[in-house]
């Protein structure tokens, strides 16, 4: 009999200043790895302090969560950035985040890029290009996180990075791989059951189903739960038990 | 014959996005060390891997220069900030300006608190122990840069950090050892020989001459150039050469 | 038998992008003045035209709330600001606020400066004198409203202003009519009942009984309601049935 | 014999805190309207009322030059805003500069969206409608610029408004009546002479000489004279003169 491993991951320290965002408490003990914002489009020095502490408490695996310099918009409006702006606005994030990894005494372990800079990085070889280059340039032992099957992936690979390949549990897909755009009424998976054996199949028979009944090859080292919405808490602690309960091992990628 | 070395020091990199500020690349061979702003009080990511790889060309010394989140005021307006928010700003700030040392083949050597930061540290006991934390917690083998006779030196010796204590050329000293407030005509020293004469007496003598024809024992490290102004270059050209046909050596300190 | 009438008010327009900040419709049955934030210590342009619009829809009186230009300080840190810079500042986010208000179909009642701002109004002449000013040059109409007894207040009548004396109902006084600073454990008045005899006395005896058991003359437009924390709308609702029992009437100043 | 007149239009006031930017008061004789930075790409509140003054003192037509939120980028990336992001962020622009052209005692006259802003509203309908509904609702006498040809006039049009036709004298055009992009060799005219041509062709003829030896129609209300660069004042110095020499008469639009 097979064991199917898998990390959930979910972004982190989003609060900023006197503004609380997420339930990181009730979140963190759900996953394996946290994507932790850096201060651009969300999260602020004392905020990311405070978050490492949380991850280093629940041992979970860290990582950088760098956004585009758009606080007001959280970072989910695309910028036309060039790529070098965008490898240096990587470069300083991790950096910053880095310096409070180690000064509590922990590892920085990936990077995933945040909102529009993961999706434009998804499909926009330049920019992926240029976070994989900051990403190694910092630590090539860094794991990079990008959508599975995106250039990010590609990028890292290239340049010489481990690369995460992330799928989404409550996100429906279309048959060419790419993500069900928001504005469509089946974007979302609400039925948790239905979200949890997307995550299955994705393990035990490296697919996904599309929304026109079709299927397509994909492997995955990681899916992402989100914290935002009111029931997000208590989707993630179903589909977590499911897996649990299927006999899925949940623990950080590459291990 | 006794030969005396000083180290002279420059803020540099305080451009930001399509803001030019200062003439980098006209100050920097008169110094040894560099301090380098990290993007809350002036700087950017790109302009802070720029002036990385201009500092490294140029071979001096290089160190961070973390302010207040204040770009508007250029981090000269003091802030009701607790220490640990200075704490926090400070390792995020030295975090993110070492990821672009690092990635350009550097090492950071310093690091100099700007501007309210500098003058609060000087003063303000706690302030100063948070930031003296911070750089320690970041890297013990960082030296932190102060005002000679400041609560800054204080909190950086009791952290365990080798402290360099900075002095000014071109600003008249009061008799207990404060620099005269810019509000007083006689606040700062125009004439260059002047000003070179007092770097001699600091080196050779281990006094300042105050305003009122007193004189006060002092230490000096460092000393610092300014880059504003129109005449700041030329200023600090003459008095690099004074120095050095006096015989003194420029250097980063404690080589 | 006389009729008492008093304006109550609070903070609003305090979210800022992604992040939600206040029970703002919650809040505002409750009150008959709301201040709303102007985007430098919170709001931004889409809070700021949502939160117009429900002022507008609840018939309040709305003013206009610019702080100090500190976002992840929530402009509560005081910061060495000049007058010159006060006026400018308070000039530019009346106008901010006011094209709102004047695009939605209201008109701009007032002006309360926020946090930080508000305490150095009270204290500082210079600056309580910058604000009245840059009030009364946008619109000598509009109303200035401070700390009952401050410098602010002073500062509006001495420019040509009305002026509306602010108190709290939820606050403990001090001998000298300032307010019990927030780190003593009596700062606080959690009990309703008290909180709203508080409100009653300033308006029949015209006085605040003081924690020492003393007593000082006040005269009070406007009382302050709070917005934040667990319990305040549920204590803004008990307040306000307290005094409409009693027979206040509760409406804006100076109608 | 015909008498032509033209509005040459400079930007202003794009200097923010301790950076200086532009050489506003060598500029300004040339024009006879000018765009004030309001703040977002550019500007402070203390920029923004030294640059209105300046233009009262030189009684030049004010505009408002609302920008993208993005300082860093100075305005000038594409962001991913949405129209009704747009509407809020140039009401609120408006509205902070006319609060310093009324205190000091002046009228707004025209709004001249910034940059990406710009370019954005010049090809997209939905965010040209929301800048020319947002100017409209702020004041409906206010004339709206944008580039000859684009969907912003159009917009304007449609929501009543008068608008301004912008043309570039600096700059080649392609058959389309499009720009030039910038990175080509033969993007930007540098020789004086035929940039002011290209401007008493527009007057005389009513057309544009493109870059492959055609023409087109075009009508022109206003010309954009560069502030920056080095040669900028000088080059608009000389074109001014030519056009005099011409008999061109220079005064804001629609007089």
């Amino acid at each position: 009999m097979n064991t199917y491993t898998i990390d959930l991951n979910c972004d982190l320290g989003e609060s900023f200043g006197a503004y609380q965002m997420g339930r990181d408490k009730d979140l963190i003990p759900l996953v394996s790895s946290v994507n932790i914002a850096c201060g651009f489009h969300a999260g602020d020095p004392s905020v990311m302090k405070r978050t490492v502490r949380l991850a280093l408490e629940n041992a979970v695996a860290i990582g950088a969560h760098p956004g585009l310099p758009d606080l007001v918009g959280f970072g989910r409006r695309p910028m036309g950035v060039s790529p070098e702006e965008v490898y240096d606005m990587v470069v300083y994030q991790i950096g910053a985040l880095n310096a409070f990894v180690k000064t509590e005494g922990g590892n920085l372990r990936h990077v995933k890029p945040h909102g529009a800079l993961y999706n434009m990085a998804a499909t926009d070889q330049l920019i992926a290009e240029a976070i994989a280059e900051g990403v190694f340039k910092v630590d090539p032992e860094l794991v990079l996180v990008g959508l599975a099957g995106s250039k990010l992936i590609e990028a890292g690979k290239k340049a010489g990075l481990k690369s995460a390949r992330e799928a989404f549990a409550d996100r429906a897909y279309q048959q060419d791989g790419t993500l069900r755009p928001r504005h469509y009424s089946d974007a979302v998976i609400s039925d948790v059951k239905v979200a949890a054996s997307q995550v299955i199949r994705m393990l035990k028979e490296g697919a996904i189903r599309s929304i026109d009944g079709g299927a397509f090859s994909v492997e995955v080292d990681t899916v992402c739960v989100h914290g935002d919405g009111p029931y997000a808490v208590e989707f993630a602690k179903k589909i977590r038990q499911i897996l649990l309960a299927e006999g899925v091992k949940i623990q950080p990628f590459f291990l």
